[in-house]
């Protein structure tokens, strides 16, 4: 009798914020598998340490390599990938057996998630299932206090890892923009936004519905440093009776 | 003592797709307002149906218009900031008075959500809270059992509404799409996905994580009348390790 791999996503780091589903499946969980970063309790791990069942099982999936390498380096992807198949062969082999392995997800698994990277290794060998979930960007647009769109208006979700002519271009073209995967390309952003006029209608929202939830105009944020979970994000203005 | 206004995003339709903090206000309130077409019931209220406490009061907002004129007419947006205004000056008046009145709303209420109507004519005389929620398009990429963006992936998220020649260019600008507000510009949407050479990698999705969940490819539905709630979606292909 097979199990089964689930995906669950958390939402953005409140637990208030998590699914009803998502609460009632990670407190019934016996096998957890998470990722996280060598030598840190992991930020999935950490938003259900109140839920977790006594004597559940955990498996941390611990990154061979965070921001060491380069993204655009063909070593990122060589080592990640052998990481992606090394887990999924452990899973893969307990799912088959019979356990039923519970993925906890920061925000929605489908949306930019790792989860993704397991999902698309297994989901021809075992039953796989996903519960989405909140988004940080939803989080982050409600912590400003202000819609993010109206009426007919273009929302654009941009990485900002893109080369800096592509960013301001795509920052230029949208009427309600959102950035993630900012960290080490903040400088670069700004530069786009203020190629494209937008600099000061732009927000920054560091780890939004977490405790260390920071709101601000970008222009107060210039020359800051940014934890991973920051969304810089430009309101939509249309049509509104 | 004055109340509260209390936006509360419900998810797409499951309501274990509800948020644990979503779950309980609306478990709570003592006086619940809503949206609804006039002599429907009401999605949001159907959603919530089996949350309701006993003797809680409800509000029903109905709208005076929904389809019967064009958005593009000035005279829609006229008719509709009278009815806001209107539903706003009773909700006022009852905040002001010591109600604390709970809005559920479907979705995100920051995310194309009437929510908004409310909350920017309130936000200066009452206290204003409010409750993120998993949006449509989470439920509907999830609905299709693949992930919606990889990497870099720019997602684009746009109405149906906008004219033909934007609306094309938009499509075909785009790594990952999701579409909303179809209804009756379903066939012009199609033409769209044609001319910019993406209507064979287009899926459908109506009433994502709802009873009536219908999951196609978009080639298989042309022709089709689709429900308020379908949004059309592409899947971005960006890199992965």
């Amino acid at each position: 009798m097979t199990g089964r791999l689930i995906g669950v996503g958390l939402g953005p780091g409140d637990p208030e914020l998590m699914s009803v589903r998502a609460d009632r499946l990670i407190r019934g969980a016996r096998h957890l598998a998470y990722f996280r970063k060598a030598g840190r309790r992991g930020r999935a791990r950490k938003l259900i340490d109140a839920l977790i069942a006594p004597g559940a099982e955990e498996i941390a999936l611990e990154y061979p390599v965070t921001t060491e390498i380069p993204v655009t380096d063909p070593a990122y992807n060589a080592i990640l990938a052998e990481f992606y198949d090394a887990a999924c062969a452990d899973l893969r082999f307990r799912i088959q057996g019979g356990q039923t392995i519970v993925v906890p997800c920061e925000g929605d698994p489908f949306f930019y998630g790792s989860f993704m990277h397991l999902y698309t290794r297994l989901r021809d060998d075992v039953p796989v299932e996903v519960v989405p979930g909140i988004t940080g960007m939803s989080a982050a647009w409600t912590a400003t206090g202000e819609p993010i769109t109206w009426g007919d208006d273009v929302l654009s979700v941009v990485m900002a890892t893109l080369p800096e002519d592509e960013l301001t271009r795509r920052i230029a073209e949208t009427d309600a923009l959102v950035v993630m995967k900012i960290g080490r390309n903040f400088d670069k952003l700004c530069r786009s936004l203020r190629r494209a006029g937008k600099f000061d209608r732009a927000w920054l929202v560091e780890c939004a519905a977490m405790e260390e939830q920071q709101v601000m105009k970008l222009s107060e944020a210039e020359g800051r440093r940014v934890p991973y979970f920051t969304i810089v994000m430009i309101h939509g203005q249309g049509r509104r009776p």
